[in-house]
């Protein structure tokens, strides 16, 4: 399980498609859990409270936690902002099976980019609860596990490379066990 | 997508194993998703009110629909006792891939066996809303497009085959689109 987040256009969605991409040239089977797309579906009944980000992220780690068992590379895309969630969705999945990958980027690189037109919304009061202006993001601790990746430094292939450097070897060695 | 529904302990879960091995051997890749599982995990939030069983079925239905987008031919084994929350499931999975199927037993019968020991528990009220007992079951209208398998009046592999020949082809025209 590759779990990517950080704030909105940060370039979590990129670079699950782009891990996808690489990851189906070496014949791996994988599965996207992107948060835009399950707020149309299996979340579609939640909000954006902190009780109710942390159903979002639940659910998904729960959803994640099926398709590893059945033998499916998982790639979660969430803002997650707090370090609980990310916390509760590693004991869901497992500690063997998760890799933390903190996409990192600035709120103004993310702003002034806009790809969504969300963070023009955000100025104007216009979208709830928007993660980095009225609802903080909790970086990971110094000392972690997480992998971080600043992606306003490095282009896409660079930050795919270490995240497949991490995982390739991990797939390897499940498939020997 | 294959939907099996009924009381408890009518055959279900049995059934669902004994499809999964078929299309194994078939090399077709599934997924199942049992009621009792997911109440262990993405649904271990969630009562047994009629409002809390629909969101299970919600639950269950979009997730199946994660997994078929993934290629997977999922299989589903939940007691779903109202037409409402199976036609709610068809809606999500959509028409085209919803086989529905009433795997049929009397309550006589399956308290008899109580494989789970949940009839005896039931009887003594032990069971919240426990289904023919305390909350009803609606089976499927007499014209409708579900099949229907007896489980007391037909073995486990006739009723396997009888799924089969509805599904198998429905999966080799999906492969040739």
């Amino acid at each position: 399980m590759i779990w990517l987040y950080g704030i909105s256009g940060a370039g979590k969605t990129t670079l699950a498609h782009a891990l996808e991409a690489h990851l189906a040239a070496e014949g791996v089977l994988t599965r996207i859990l992107d948060g835009d797309e399950l707020r149309k579906g299996l979340n579609r009944n939640l909000g954006y409270d902190d009780d109710a980000r942390t159903e979002n992220i639940r659910r998904a780690a729960e959803t994640a936690r099926l398709f590893l068992d059945t033998g499916i590379v998982t790639i979660a895309a969430f803002i997650c902002p707090k370090r609980d969630m990310r916390e509760m969705a590693r004991q869901i999945v497992g500690e063997d099976e998760f890799v933390e990958v903190y996409v990192k980027a600035s709120y103004e690189g993310c702003a002034k980019r806009d790809v969504k037109g969300l963070y023009a919304k955000a100025a104007k009061g216009e979208v709830k609860k928007f993660t980095g202006r009225d609802s903080s993001f909790e970086e990971p601790e110094a000392i972690s596990s997480a992998i971080v990746l600043e992606t306003e430094r490095h282009g896409i292939s660079r930050c795919t490379e270490r995240i497949l450097d991490v995982v390739i070897p991990r797939i390897h060695s499940r498939k020997s066990e």
